[in-house]
């Protein structure tokens, strides 16, 4: 197939075409791997690629689907993940050079389930170094580059699933978010990122920064592709304890029914202090959007959502601490020199600070559920900012200066505290061209509400369809 | 009534007795007060005996009795609350002076369902110092004493309960259990105590020891009396977020089915260790009497059995220091001298130490969720010593110095870290007339089975018909 006609693919039209024949997926996957090739050495998205592994699974798909056993949207769809998710027979780095030789004997379960369902996995995407920041300048693999603009940082922890998906080299991924990190890279790479409910998609088999904030979920071209991953990969496995019992709700079959008679929350607080005033008016866009399309928009106050961020940073980091106690005293040097100095302190924090923020957040979990009986979503931006290059940590805002970190998780990481659904959508553009994510948030196992929304926006918008300077 | 009488009533009796009008709440009330008002300068089992209540709530269901409205078999029956159940209207101190003009505004709801059952409050029980132990030695309200020997403990930190019931200083209590404390003072005294599941009985408006290691459950004579006190207490409440959704399971229809065909584990490993022999001898003279009731015993390793204590140290103290942290800046002084330091070391402790106790008793569940798939029950002794002196803080066992807190607590404390309930129930005297404990320990939600078992094993036996020398 031609290179551009590769730009115009999603996981829902590719599986249209593949399942009526019209579209191979050897030859998708050929032009996949050709495109990742071609990007490697510029946005260096993956820290491996399988290209034997998807000829292989590609020629497979091909022959199942020509002989009428089609397995659904995804059958013959080149994917990548991010490197924490363990592939039998497949490095799984983590981003770390302690586990550069790690090679799983087994999938995990939401690999295994995309795997069932017939995807052509292309490779390993780069990330931050063990999912624990939002630069992706990985001190080991390299740094990832923001495709609409190189030496920006993609967003993270999982920036190189969104710098190979915003490029199409493969035509989604699985991220990890813990206060943010599939929705940071997804907003600064003008793609559709979905923190799935918490125990919606089962952990087992993903490295984990912190067992009570960490969630698993797709990147994706749009709405519809977020929930055609979804919807494969969610559901119980009993390795993972916190996974949520019973069968998962259909997403699709509500993605089209629109958002008239919806109440969606515009949260006031802290949600546009920090704002960029670009950022601001794409989101005061969107908003107006969705007025046009029939949802009724109520200003809510959520004084709570100020609480997310340090959540995070106490509870998410004590944890992280704990998962790495043993390699921080026998590998200390494997570890970049900020992440080794993060995680000491969080070494140190008491039981009673991390008690103290468990505390807080059931209170902010209330609130959130009380909020929630109000309204059937929230509306807000992503994050304040748009991506910023790589190698600054902080920049000044409102006449202070704030952390790169801070700033880009600072809206995000409340839905990890609560553990509901969260959505970024692309919903515009800086003027010098960088994309602005629509953040979506709704209550408990509300994710087909979520994308709902998000597909109702995109239907109404060509922002989804802008392709990034640097694809070819 | 005459005084002794009323050594021969249980809850279940005077139950019986006051429906078909033979026996007067309000007499059984008078006689209550009136013992009470003599053992309590030997014995001190109270902090506030509420005299006048009692006498107001005794009127009240004579009245209604009389009338022929019977609430059932509480009604009338006089009771006493450990002292950290708040009380609307009476002091409520939680056995600190911190809290001694403390009168709440509330009843906490498992105080407010035995009232609405009719029950007659007759005080408000001694206790260890916020709960934190087990000897009872109350350096702000006085000693409690053991009624089988004064000097020695009566176990705690429910003692107070515990010397109350076994005197019929009301003919059951509400105690709490975070490491045994309502197990151990049953044990020590020659009741029944049940540490329910958690979450079986709403925890608002009693003090908080640890929120994860914490249960409110009942001491009562007989296990009888225990399943009627918990069928009262149990229930969900909106204000305790990990009360149990839904209907709690009806415990006294089943209580009579006896132990024949079901499976018995006799645990190994750390459950006989440190044994005194005559503990250990009347334990397997129980373990005889059930399989002559037709159980089968079947011997289970279970070595995770002894994380139980560690888990309790250093979750349940951590969690402590997390309630106690502002009084620890402020009121250092208001705390008995063990408590300051013991609370103070548990406020360094550090989260990554906490998040792996965590990590222990993820596993420790486990091991008990898979033993309780082959085996109905666990039975093994309550604690492995009879009551010790008070001022004797450590014991020698097998050659070396053990502290009474561990060896009262080594045995029960891993019931608090899986949530599994747990009964104490009489099973002999050691020669010189202190009272043993054999303890019933089963899966999650299989309460009505534990009690079956003790009551099937009461019904063979006499112990629990003794009547302590120090009640007179």
């Amino acid at each position: 197939m031609r290179d551009a006609d590769l730009d115009e693919l999603t996981i829902a039209s590719a599986g249209r075409l593949m399942r009526a024949g019209s579209l191979s997926p050897v030859a998708l996957t050929e032009a996949t791997l050709a495109r990742i090739e071609r990007l490697q050495p510029r946005l260096n998205a993956f820290i491996t690629v399988t290209a034997d592994v998807a000829r292989q699974q590609a020629r497979a798909a091909e022959a199942e689907i020509k002989a009428g056993h089609w397995r659904g949207p995804l059958h013959g769809v080149p994917i990548s993940l991010k490197d924490l998710y363990c592939t039998a027979g497949i490095p799984t780095t983590a981003g770390s050079v302690i586990l550069k030789d790690h090679v799983p004997d087994f999938d995990a379960p939401a690999v295994a389930r995309l795997l069932a369902a017939g995807a052509v996995l292309v490779g390993k995407a780069n990330m931050h170094e063990w999912a624990c920041g939002v630069t992706n300048d990985n001190p080991f693999f390299g740094r990832c580059h923001n495709p609409w603009r190189q030496g920006y940082i993609p967003g993270g922890s999982s920036g190189g699933s969104a710098a190979a998906v915003a490029t199409r080299q493969g035509l989604g991924s699985l991220g990890s978010d813990t206060g943010g990190s599939i929705r940071i890279p997804a907003h600064m790479c003008g793609l559709v990122g979905h923190k799935p409910t918490h125990g919606l998609v089962p952990r087992f088999g993903v490295f984990p920064e912190s067992w009570s904030f960490d969630h698993a979920g797709p990147i994706a071209l749009t709405a519809e592709d977020a929930a055609i991953l979804l919807e494969v990969i969610a559901g119980p496995d009993p390795r993972d304890p916190s996974s949520l019992p019973g069968r998962p709700p259909a997403l699709r079959p509500g993605l089209r029914q629109g958002v008239r008679g919806l109440k969606l929350g515009l949260p006031a607080d802290v949600y546009f202090d920090d704002c960029h005033p670009e950022v601001q008016e794409a989101v005061m866009a969107a908003v107006e959007v969705y007025r046009s399309l029939g949802a009724e928009i109520v200003a809510v106050p959520i004084p709570e959502a100020r609480h997310g961020l340090d959540l995070c940073l106490t509870i998410a980091w004590a944890e992280a601490a704990h998962f790495h106690r043993r390699w921080l005293q026998t590998r200390p040097d494997d570890y970049g020199p900020d992440l080794v100095e993060t995680l000491a302190s969080a070494s140190a924090y008491t039981a009673v600070d991390y008690l103290q923020a468990q505390q807080v957040r059931a209170k902010v979990r209330h609130a959130y559920r009380r909020l929630f009986e109000r309204v059937d979503l929230l509306i807000s931006p992503t994050g304040p900012l748009p991506a910023t290059p790589h190698d600054v940590d902080a920049v000044m805002v409102q006449g202070r200066s704030a952390s790169v970190l801070g700033l880009a998780a600072g809206l995000t990481a409340v839905a990890n505290a609560t553990g509901e659904p969260a959505c970024s959508v692309p919903c515009g553009f800086t003027e010098d061209g960088l994309p602005i994510g629509l953040m979506i948030h709704g209550p408990r196992l509300a994710d087909g509400l979520v994308l709902r929304a998000a597909h109702a926006y995109e239907q109404t918008q060509e922002w989804h369809r802008q392709r990034p300077s640097l694809r070819r």
